[in-house]
């Protein structure tokens, strides 16, 4: 590499080990100093990167870059901001350009899902036809595990044991007093077009019996009739019936559950909340007592219960990335590579960004259930290693959990601002 | 004691910690022999004792009840129903009493809030009258934290920690992605009456700024001029804003937030779920991008972030309460008494049944900052300590916590039948 500074950018929904990967990058590149110098990140992602606001992370302490590996949330800041194509916004690209000449920039590692691998691919085109060619990566993140290629996307496997552990454990509360109180409990999780994580909740069921009895997907056409008939089935069955519903069901009718028709005090359709409307169903259809979770955001920051193998995953793609960078490469991702399913091993990989870019891993049908409410023992088998092992956070004397904060030391400007 | 015999009984909703209570009676029974004969244990709580449904402890292996002291739940099952007064009701009082003389249960131990005193105090009293007395003690237990006397009740630490845990997480989630996506995030607690789990979501606020920036009491009327004028002082001044609101918040009208006015697909009134609420009235006023979580029944079933704090009383309190069987005490109920706040030292202490039965603690006033959301530095002081330390359940190979299932064998039955 001619020029050997780093620019690392965190892009799009943050996850509990995204800042794991942070520090898989920083930790390597100041491991082979000589081959890399600064790195640099973007303050909230691109958006930082476009008005010049790079955070110089030469300037935090090493036992803080440490600790990037147990805190969630993303230390750097993230954003939703999608780049255009090159035609229609020409001028963002070329600023890229600008900032990267005027830091001295050699690599630029995107962190993100489908829409930033796209983004990166675009930047190794212009840079190099810009006549300033920069190695441009992307890292793999998502908790939606919608990449493609990647055995799975770092992310996913922590909010997966957080749903497992989540819907096991408030089962058994539901299953206690399930005589005389709830009989049905739903628990909502992300996934707007791909199920991923609602199959997660699969994963608590050890024996036929277990909870969760239902899981809805966005894959699935909501059928009511269906749907009613297995809750109560569970309930005669087994006294209650635990829920796992994907925030992205649909209805016959195309639209999301969600938006059906639930309306605020003012008036306003409420959005977010499929499990009231599935909750709402039940009590009107069943005449069950009914509890409904929204797990939201904790399920997307609970580093306190992330599954080790992916944190471990995270980190990995991270080195990776410094490694793929300073043996010259450009237009690529590490991957995960599965070597085989149990025991669970797996190695690093590369894939082309253009390979990449802008396409959806949806569940396949044979993960799920004849039935569409459950899942297959072939999703088990690909989803039960991504949630093995603990690795959780050092917590304090105050009995809270040791998170760190960067002290974010912007490099000085250069350039003239830039409206974004 | 002429006969031996206990028959333990959970009561109400479950907690992560009320498994631990019934090992500390199980185990210190069993290390007992000679002074304590079975532990029994009501099936679903009082209701199978009325109908004779005692599950034999006794048949339960060593390591399992072992378990326990991990395992959310509630192991035995527990139930919602009260006993009504002995003038309305005296059949039932009677068949407890038929069925403690049938079993040779000289203890029955409640184990549950204000209302299993109120009844564990009335079945100690008709016992004696009945010429067949029966030493009754209460087992503190509620998430709610609402007993008179006590320091604080088991289960209450635990939802403490999750909640803490929760928000800082989720906070450091919005925070870094504020400035291009959700500005005010709300998370919805339990806490009908009383505003106690609410209140330790304050514990995640280590400096000034921290958030949460908003807490909302039921003990405080919403205010939705000066709620909204203090969200949108956090945004300007942090960028983001972070809520924490109890489900039993109120409004001018004395009307519960969560029932007014939201309606479901079929048009009915939606039952919990203020987050909604309160997030819809930000969007409406302030136009601030939000996203709410509602924890429901996985803040009382979170085992996996338990404080040790709360594992620890919460066995103690049931190894105590056999100690004060043993000692031949009737009509009491073992507390925690604070020794001091920092270091945080407690002992077991005892207190009347009559004192406890039917009072809710509520937050004192010098618990609330001046403008009703926010905690004082004295609630902090109180709060802080109960959080301490964790616990973690044991987890197998696939990354699941071991929580251990009770066999359930129930003791022949001796008497007809009785109708609950």
């Amino acid at each position: 590499m001619a020029r050997n500074n780093v620019l690392y950018a965190q892009s799009g929904g943050v996850t509990p080990v995204i800042n794991a990967t942070a520090c898989g990058v920083i930790e390597t590149a100041r491991a082979n100093r000589g081959k890399i110098g600064k790195v640099f990140a973007g303050k909230d992602g691109i958006i930082g990167v476009l008005r010049e606001e790079l955070i110089d992370t030469s300037k935090e302490r090493k036992a803080d870059i440490a600790a990037l590996r147990h805190t969630p949330g993303g230390a750097f800041g993230s954003c939703r901001y999608k780049l255009k194509g090159i035609e229609e916004n020409q001028r963002e690209y070329e600023r890229l350009v600008e900032v990267f000449k005027a830091h001295d920039i050699g690599v630029f590692l995107y962190n993100g899902g489908g829409d930033s691998s796209d983004t990166a691919y675009k930047v190794s085109q212009i840079s190099r036809k810009m006549g300033f060619p920069v190695q441009c990566l992307g890292v793999p993140k998502t908790i939606d595990n919608d990449l493609p290629i990647t055995d799975n996307c770092p992310g996913f496997g922590s909010v997966a044991k957080y749903v497992a552990v989540s819907i096991m454990e408030a089962s058994l509360d539901v299953e206690s007093m399930a005589s005389s109180s709830t009989r049905v409990f739903i628990l909502e999780v992300m996934g707007r077009h791909a199920g991923w994580i609602a199959a997660a909740g699969g994963l608590a069921q050890r024996q036929a019996g277990d909870p969760p009895h239902v899981i809805l997907f966005p894959e699935v056409t909501f059928d009511e009739k269906a749907f009613l008939a297995k809750v109560d089935k569970a309930v005669k069955k087994h006294g209650y019936c635990s829920v796992v519903v994907s925030e992205g069901v649909r209805g016959k009718d195309g639209k999301f559950l969600s938006d059906s028709g639930v309306r605020d005090a003012f008036g306003h359709a409420q959005l977010g909340g499929v499990a009231p409307v599935v909750a709402g169903l039940v009590k009107d259809k069943l005449g069950y007592k009914y509890h409904w979770a929204v797990s939201d955001y904790l399920q997307r920051s609970a580093r306190h219960v992330a599954s080790k193998t992916d944190v471990d995953q995270a980190y990995a793609m991270g080195k990776a990335a410094i490694e793929l960078a300073i043996k010259g490469e450009s237009g690529v991702m590490p991957v995960i590579e599965r070597v085989s399913d149990d025991p669970y091993k797996w190695k690093s990989g590369v894939a082309q960004l253009s390979r990449m870019a802008n396409k959806e891993k949806m569940m396949p049908k044979k993960f799920i259930a004849k039935d569409g409410m459950g899942i297959t023992a072939a999703a088990r088998r690909y989803l039960a290693p991504l949630i093995r092992g603990e690795d959780y956070p050092p917590y304090d004397r105050a009995g809270l959990p040791k998170y760190v904060r960067m002290k974010g030391v912007l490099a000085p400007k250069k350039l003239d601002p830039f409206d974004v």
